[in-house]
Formats: C-alpha cells, sequence, structure tokens
C-alpha cells in the first residue's frame, strides 16, 4: 500500500500529465493547458483572485526558461508556491512557538 | 469537494507538520525528524538506496542554508525531486514525442 506522500507525488505526475497531453508537446503545459489545469484543478483558488492577469502573471513567473511552456519542474512550482502560502499562512495564524 | 491536486497540497502541508512537531522546533523538520519521515513515508525509496549515506547526503543539499534544519520549503524540494526523478524516468521509458 503507497503512503499518502507517495500518492502524491504520484498524483502530481499523473496531474501533470493528464494537462500536459491536451495539446502540443506532450511533456510540457502550453499556456492554454496551464490555464485549464488552473481553472479545473486549483478553481477554488483561481475564482478567488481579484486580479484577472494572475494566472498571465504566474505564467511568466513559472515559466524560468521563457519559452512559453511549463515543464514538469516548473509546474511543481505550482503546487509548491502555493503550498507554501498555505503554509505560511498558517503560522502566521499560530505564531507562538513550542519546544519540547 | 476538493479535487486531487488540492488535496494533495493539503496532504504535503499535514504530512510535514507532523514530522515536524515531533521534537524541538515545531516549523522545521531536525535530521531525526527527516530521517524518521524518511524511513516511514518514503520507505519504499529509502530502502532501495544501496548508499548507506544517502539519506545524510539529502539532507545536507536539501538544507539549502546549512541551519540543520528543513523548513517546509527546503522540505517540499524531497517531494519534488522524487517526483522529478519519476517523471523522468517516465520520460525515459516512453521516448517517442506525440504532436497533435
Amino acid at each position: 500500500i503507497p503512503t499518502e506522500t507517495e500518492r502524491c507525488i504520484e498524483s502530481l505526475i499523473a496531474v501533470f500529465q493528464k494537462y500536459a497531453g491536451k495539446d502540443g508537446y506532450n511533456y510540457t503545459l502550453s499556456k492554454t493547458e496551464f490555464l485549464s489545469f488552473m481553472n479545473t484543478e486549483l478553481a477554488a483558488f483561481t475564482r478567488n483572485q481579484e486580479d484577472p492577469d494572475v494566472l498571465d502573471r504566474m505564467m511568466k513567473k513559472l515559466d524560468t526558461n521563457s519559452d512559453g511552456q511549463l515543464d514538469f519542474s516548473e509546474f511543481l512550482n505550482v503546487t509548491g508556491g502555493l503550498a507554501t502560502a498555505c503554509h505560511d499562512s498558517f503560522l502566521k495564524a499560530v505564531p507562538s512557538q513550542k519546544w519540547t
């Protein structure tokens, strides 16, 4: 039985491959594929953004080699960035530090 | 209902907090906590390593600010690194490129 962490690693690979396979080069996310991913898999985040250009700016920032495509490690920065943001807001909500 | 991607983001935060909370500073993984995480959550990977020092070297490499602790973004590089390695081996196994 895979652990939860192993399941997540597999799951992030699977979701990347699902969206990367929609058009063009199968192993990267085009802008269209990235928008489709964000509007479907992270719709709660996307809907909450007041700035209509946020996805455009995210794509530019994530596409570190500026080829107009997100490869898998660039893609992981989407989920990693959101996870870090969630984690940071948790830390802010619980500022006291416990030492054992 | 959260999507699979949202579930994974939550799950990576939860697993980090679970291990980070075991000793010392609750918001980072010490070496002991990192070893506990690797031997439990990624045991299949850890058991397969022939080099007995691999976890020591991983910890050194992941601890980018060399404070002996992994914060959450350093931790994400563990799962991200393994996901990228899995994804790369998938690409090597399926070298043909499909354009649509």
